[in-house]
């Protein structure tokens, strides 16, 4: 009797001594030999930014289905899915025509993803400031006519800056048409940032049904400020021209690599990021880093030799940017086929230092993964408190899969967000390998553990 | 009776709230309108480097007393010190001679801080490679009459990079003397970082009583990579110049800006980091952040109108990179004067996020500091297991002051430190306002709860 209750103590120590183990090995190599940098350089630097519809989406795709064919994952595919097909044109103008002190200047901008655009006559309009589409709003009419000048700022006390984007993000996604309904004729937004400079970030709009689609446009925070100053002292008037359009939409494909399982091959853990980007920059952080940080967390099982209980799948998703669909699709094949995704995981929140994970799934799921944080701890993963998973793995919640997001640090993500600064030389080699390992860490435990 | 339970049990829950909204007041006055990035931005941008004994070094003490003068701190003084003063001179010059491959080249390289200089003449000599401190032990009078190159790295796999430097800086410090009782002419050194790239970082070494000095330069990684793979394939002739001088020591000072306290004015808190800096880069990193974060902490003080009941002191201690002289005066002075100091923290590892507080002190201060965590865990300050102060308060441990370490993280540290890359533009502002607000709400409560 003794000896059995030895051995029953001794049991989970031991599985767990292993599991240990096996992860240092996974952030060892990571650290050590990791691919994860060195192939988010090849899709920074050769293939560039890439929204969807673009041929640099094309050529991502191509690059990252090579990738894993590489690596020699058991399987890797294309799923096919229709993407929108927005164009910015030639370069935005924003003028401004008569400032007193200022007189004629050009402000630093870029097109909304999504908006239409003026065309070559461009939009001449009195300016007039708001604070949010509340004080739309309260307006009402007095906008007709007008161009709507959506000054509200990130709050920088909010510690986690995707809270504070939360809280000001509204005004580029919605703030078009909420000014449109009154008759203003055009937006111009501050960009969505925490920081003060002259860069000009990007990001989609949505445009309500039956409300007429108006031009917007995103200037920089020091744009912003300038324009904001002179609108106390004086009427204003800027001219806005831009050249953006939407297109037919376009074929272009999830880009899915697989490691099949050896025990229970129909319970399928994803993790992913996506693939497309912005038409600025390099896509470096969003989301560039956790496409490249999905596939090192499979190949690191390729090349430790973990092989998997369940079947891990590395997924790049298509544009989740201005649309979603990449996202949709891949959930609504995965139900039409009825497989089974008992998790999925996505980093999309830049390739900075992870700090933890979130989760979004039913108690039981949560308290399963929550007791694994010890296993984090020593590589300074600590945060398993926070709800989420991610835009491209939402479509899957109904199918009662757990989803799981990368939390990295936040503090710098919105310096680069949707801008032309989102370049490779932004993300940090240690903190995007990091990140990688910490990922597989995480599939690997679900694969040994399960979920139920 | 019922009414006293009630009262008992509320007491603690008051007193909390409170702390938790000074806290708060803390945080989002350092986030919305600190002031430690752009007085960063005078102490790097318009002083530059700072050397202990240069010009430089001057003008960064009357800076910082002007600084704490212009915030109000009821009392600011020098406090003088004789500090060493070496100087590299004309540019190094490290230049490999006969490779058959690439002929004559030269390195990317900084003279190792304290070193003697090669003079005009140079040396040139044979380079023979080790791994480490042991191998040159091993190899003995092997190395009599050559270059010893060290080539060791740092570990990659320790999460920590503390812990890496800690295992590769002995070559750096220890190095020079350990070829020379053997006869070696000089030696060269891997660069101690974590970093592939074209990079010299320097730092001091220590010369051991009577063996001879010898000069000591310090290569890149990507040089000592090259030079390396040179050697597997042939002897290796290496020519090195260097200019460097100990000069006589010079008065410099210590620079104490403080709140005097109201109801325990005789209990010090010292809050602060390292004035001095290497001569290369601006000293960013190491140490301006710290030395502004500790002057931001008692501004925020003064800013927000929390009266400290203890006696607060932001020191900017001078000398910790060569020599550590102003940390082990300011010491000297407290014992000599009965002073009490209850506890310092020091900010000596980088303006990035903080991640914790390390601690070096008896177990009850420890345990109290450790029953604060709550406190911290919204700003996601929550790391207070390690072990360790810094260098410069290290000397006030001997009169049983608790010592205490902001601990940011640590990944991006190495790509900068005591390189020309160590500049402004390094820094974030976010990640260096959060680290002023945790030394505030720390010294606060440290200030209202006491150590005892």
């Amino acid at each position: 009797m003794k000896k059995l209750i030895s051995l029953l103590f001794l049991l989970p120590i031991l599985i767990s001594a292993q599991h240990e183990e096996t992860i240092k090995k996974i952030y060892d190599e990571s650290l050590s030999n990791g691919h994860v940098y060195e192939n988010l350089r090849y899709l920074c630097k050769e293939i560039g930014n890439r929204l969807s519809g673009s041929p640099e989406a094309a050529a991502a795709v191509e690059y990252t289905k090579q990738l894993m064919e590489s690596y020699g994952f058991d399987t890797v595919y294309l799923q096919p899915v229709m993407v929108p097909h927005w164009v910015r044109g030639k370069k935005e103008v924003v003028r401004a025509i008569n400032s007193d002190k200022h007189g004629t200047f050009e402000m630093n901008a870029l097109a909304l993803g999504n908006s239409v655009g003026t065309g070559p006559e461009g939009i001449l309009g009195d300016v007039i400031e708001v604070s949010g589409i509340d004080e739309v709003n309260e307006l009402g009419k007095k906008v007709e006519g007008k161009i709507v000048f959506y000054n509200g700022e990130m709050d920088p006390t909010i510690i986690n800056t995707f809270g504070a984007y939360g809280g000001a993000v509204i005004q580029r996604s919605s703030g078009a048409s909420e000014a449109a309904k009154y008759g203003a004729k055009a937006i111009i937004i501050r960009s969505v940032t925490n920081r003060q400079d002259d860069i000009p970030h990007t990001g989609s709009l949505r445009y309500k049904a039956l409300i007429n689609q108006i031009p917007a446009v995103a200037i920089s925070t020091n744009d912003a400020d300038k324009l904001s100053a002179i609108l106390k002292e004086q009427k204003l008037n800027v001219y806005i021209e831009t050249h953006c359009q939407i297109l037919p939409d376009v074929l272009s494909y999830n880009v899915i690599g697989e490691l099949r399982g050896s025990e229970f091959a129909d319970e399928i853990i994803a993790v992913g990021g996506h693939l497309d980007s912005w038409d600025v920059g390099e896509g470096a952080h969003d989301d560039g880093s956790g496409c490249m940080q999905a596939v090192e967390a499979v190949r690191l099982f390729k090349t430790l030799g973990i092989k998997p209980k369940r079947t891990l799948r590395a997924v790049m998703w298509m544009n989740e940017e201005n649309g979603l669909r990449g996202g949709q699709e891949y959930a609504r094949v995965a139900k039409e086929k009825g497989e089974k995704h008992i998790a999925a995981l996505e980093s999309d929140s830049g390739g900075f230092q992870p700090l933890g994970f979130s989760m979004s799934g039913n108690e039981n799921q949560k308290t399963k993964v929550r007791a694994w944080k010890d296993y984090f701890l020593p590589y300074r993963v600590w945060d398993f408190t926070q709800n989420g998973g991610g835009a491209d793995i939402g479509p899957l919640s109904q199918q009662g899969t757990l989803l799981i997001g990368l939390r990295p640090s936040t503090q710098r993500y919105f310096i680069y967000h949707h801008t032309p600064a989102d370049v490779f030389e932004a993300v940090d080699r240690r903190e995007l390998e990091l990140g990688a390992a910490s990922m597989a860490a995480m599939i690997y435990l679900i694969d040994r553990e399960g979920l139920n």
